[in-house]
């Protein structure tokens, strides 16, 4: 693997779990990138007390109010970002923001499928959408021809529980709105990957591992991985990816996932 | 292959195209179902004619009232499905009824990605739910042990457009609300075999060929399979499938397919 070198990030669902561990990350790199946009729904709030603390130690650090169920909110994000890279394009896309309902095969409901598909999914489509422009202008500035993180990529965090084929863990969480969301999401994250190539855009999807969040704790588990070790994993993966990666689903170790 | 003989089935969205195929096949078989019930959300209207024409030749057919976007609807089939049942199971469910929104990745919206996420995978979660006690009945009711159609099935139509791994079509069509929701609707496949399997129901999802219906031919394509072609096929599919057959993405041919 190589220095994950990149000029600029937005992170959603930044404000706890993995969106904080990784923009804590990318702010501690070696070379860290000039702009690192943390976007979550209550910037001002208690719950992005974290981001604020980081947010007044380090000046490349910004935080975004960011709603990514509400189409409007992600433009006006989109006009803020814009204004702070001042003509330059945005490197990485990370689409972490993502909700989860635990309901079961028998008492799942449409509100529920609805508000996880809504975040999950349709969030990840409309940053793609809104945010294609910015991606493809750091393409565009990029000398290299092959695709890459440091090129420009959107990064939808997924996770095993999406794999169709594994099934993984369905005797512990049936959690089927997030399973249907999320394969949708692998889904998507192939479309992007189909429609964005030409643009210089490569797109992955990320199965974080199993991580010791409040969402990974839920039911009284304790996850097997930390969020250092988490978000570690995923930088190291997102410097090696290539040409041949666009359009894969990883886990946080770099081991190709069945759809 | 052996033939389906089953007591009773439930097609949704059958007022045209491939599931007024599948209800005519029903009706026409050599040892029919004692009940075809055939789901449509307006059963006395112009675009149920055709199933009005069938249902005045055979009384095994009754036209039901059905949306399954809408929960109180589904609940309320089901009890007039439960009376004419008259204390047997449902041995089939097909889910069938579906929407196409032919948007691109550019263009594709929040409204049109839920509305179709609603029909296209909420509605068979929610059929799943609701028709569950008829189904566990129909496989109480069967002396075999295992899995098969003529025990208890629920059959999910997909698309070969739901396939991550192949990426169909994308060239032609890039319906990111359908391939979507589809994707979400095999996985809701996987997770009916595994929660299912213990009631005695088989779960499959089945893609019906590109079909000569009005969404087969919208964008001016003639679509290769007719109607006919692919519900003989799909019948012919269901007669054969056992146990280990449950989980899986087959098409009309049999062939499986990748997630």
């Amino acid at each position: 693997m190589g220095e994950l070198r990149i000029h600029s990030v937005l992170v959603t669902g930044a404000n706890r779990g993995i969106g904080l561990g990784l923009v804590q990350h990318f702010l501690g790199m070696p070379t860290p990138p000039k702009w690192v946009f943390a976007g979550c729904r209550d910037p001002k709030g208690q719950r992005a007390q974290e981001l604020q603390n980081l947010a007044s130690k380090h000046p490349n650090l910004v935080i975004i109010l960011l709603d990514v169920s509400n189409p409007g909110s992600i433009k006006a994000a989109a006009a803020t970002v814009e204004k702070h890279l001042g003509g330059s394009g945005l490197t990485l896309l990370i689409n972490n923001a993502g909700i989860a309902m635990f309901n079961n095969l028998e008492n799942e409901t449409l509100e529920d499928m609805i508000q996880v598909y809504t975040t999950d999914t349709i969030g990840p489509l409309l940053m793609g959408q809104v945010f294609l422009p910015l991606l493809k202008k750091a393409a565009q500035g990029n000398p290299s021809s092959a695709l890459s993180c440091s090129k420009a990529a959107i990064v939808n965090i997924s996770s095993s529980t999406a794999s169709i084929a594994s099934s993984s863990y369905w005797d512990m969480v049936q959690i089927v709105s997030s399973r249907c969301s999320k394969a949708a999401l692998n889904m998507l994250t192939k479309c992007q990957s189909l429609g964005y190539g030409e643009h210089g855009i490569l797109c992955v999807a990320l199965h974080p591992g199993w991580v010791q969040t409040d969402m990974g704790r839920v039911g009284g588990h304790q996850p097997p991985v930390t969020v250092d070790s988490s978000v570690r994993g995923m930088l190291n993966v997102l410097s090696s990816l290539s040409e041949k990666d666009t359009g894969t689903f990883l886990d946080w170790e770099g081991k190709v996932l069945p759809w």
